[in-house]
């Protein structure tokens, strides 16, 4: 082929492995595409059964991008003082300890106030009743709001020039720009490059799962 | 009085005007009080006789922070093709035009697409069905999501070195800390200083009505 055939496969290469963002700007540059995360729940397969009836399994509906995670067709039920979401999905595999995590905004809608939490870290989490089609659970200090945060492999670390749980600030493109701080980057091997917001943190500042940002150094 | 008492009376003064934020870190600063929107509806004259009955007048409920401005005891429902809520205040007094200010979230329950504006500016606005108890309105290109601003006096945008219409970012404090961008400065002696977040962007940034934001200058 080529020059412009090759520059152009190269180019291509890159926009297939996610690594280049389709800024506002038009500028090529290192963006971290985002996944938003509704209201969800993972589950200890002994609440699974408690649930869904003894030995049930979760069926899978779709993998997610992080290796092995997966959305089930299951969904259930989530209750709170004030209020109730039905058709909630479980997302597998089964883990030892049961989790839900909502946003702010869900908490207010189910009276309950749930803290901004990494993932298996439930001091002081709030509680929810869940209810499936064999049965129903009290999810007693089991329920948080996710920390923002970024999966990602040791090299995209060593590229970024950020370590594991080390708490950063990125920049979002659009018509509602924010610099958001207090994001943990997680660093695995099994990691694909995804940036987690939850859904009032896609709102608030417009992004969509289409969406990429950046790394930013705040002055 | 001693100076002690001097000191602790010019402190309190400043906490009066609203000027000093109790800051997580405990250090004094220039904070802009934050006020946090939930949907509403402004009406025009012609609209709220066709919600509530010929003559109708609004009746305060409270007043704002913005002098002249006030919650109204009236509610109504607003529907869109995917769902609705009830009780949504309308704030008072009537205006040339009506408008309803809703959140990103409160759209995808509504189930229509409403653009990021300043208040007034309802070009590609979406639309809603108003009904009340007395007639219903089809509220056509009405409907936004209010772009975050900061209403201040000519002296407050003389402080902080910011004009008219200016678009600035803003800082917040907190567990989930951001930096805000495509906030508008709004100008007007009869302003009280305020800085209007939606509920999508408060529950993003873990702020309440009792939050300080400050303006920032990002490198």
């Amino acid at each position: 082929m080529n020059n412009t055939e090759h520059l152009l496969k190269q180019l291509m290469d890159l926009l297939d492995r996610g690594s280049v963002a389709n800024q506002a700007e038009g500028e090529l540059t290192t963006g971290i595409p985002v996944g938003v995360s509704n209201r969800h729940i993972h589950l200890s397969q002994a609440d699974i059964e408690q649930l869904f009836g003894s030995g049930y399994q979760l069926t899978k509906l779709k993998d997610l991008k992080q290796p092995g995670q997966y959305a089930a067709k299951e969904t259930l039920t989530i209750a709170g003082p004030k209020g109730s979401f039905s058709h909630v999905r479980v997302l597998g595999p089964a883990r030892s300890n049961s989790q839900i995590e909502i946003s702010k905004s869900d908490g207010f809608t189910l009276g309950i106030k749930a803290p901004v939490r990494e993932s298996g870290d439930l001091r002081k989490a709030a509680t929810l009743t869940v209810i499936g089609p064999k049965g129903s659970v009290i999810m007693e200090s089991k329920v948080i709001v996710a920390k923002r945060h970024i999966h990602m492999t040791p090299s995209d670390a060593s590229r970024f020039s950020v370590s594991d749980k080390e708490v950063i600030w990125i920049k979002t493109q659009g018509e509602r720009k924010a610099i958001l701080g207090d994001v943990v980057i997680r660093v695995n091997e099994q990691f694909q490059l995804e940036c987690h917001l939850d859904i009032d943190e896609a709102n608030s500042v417009s992004l969509g799962n289409d969406a990429y940002v950046e790394i930013y150094k705040p002055n």
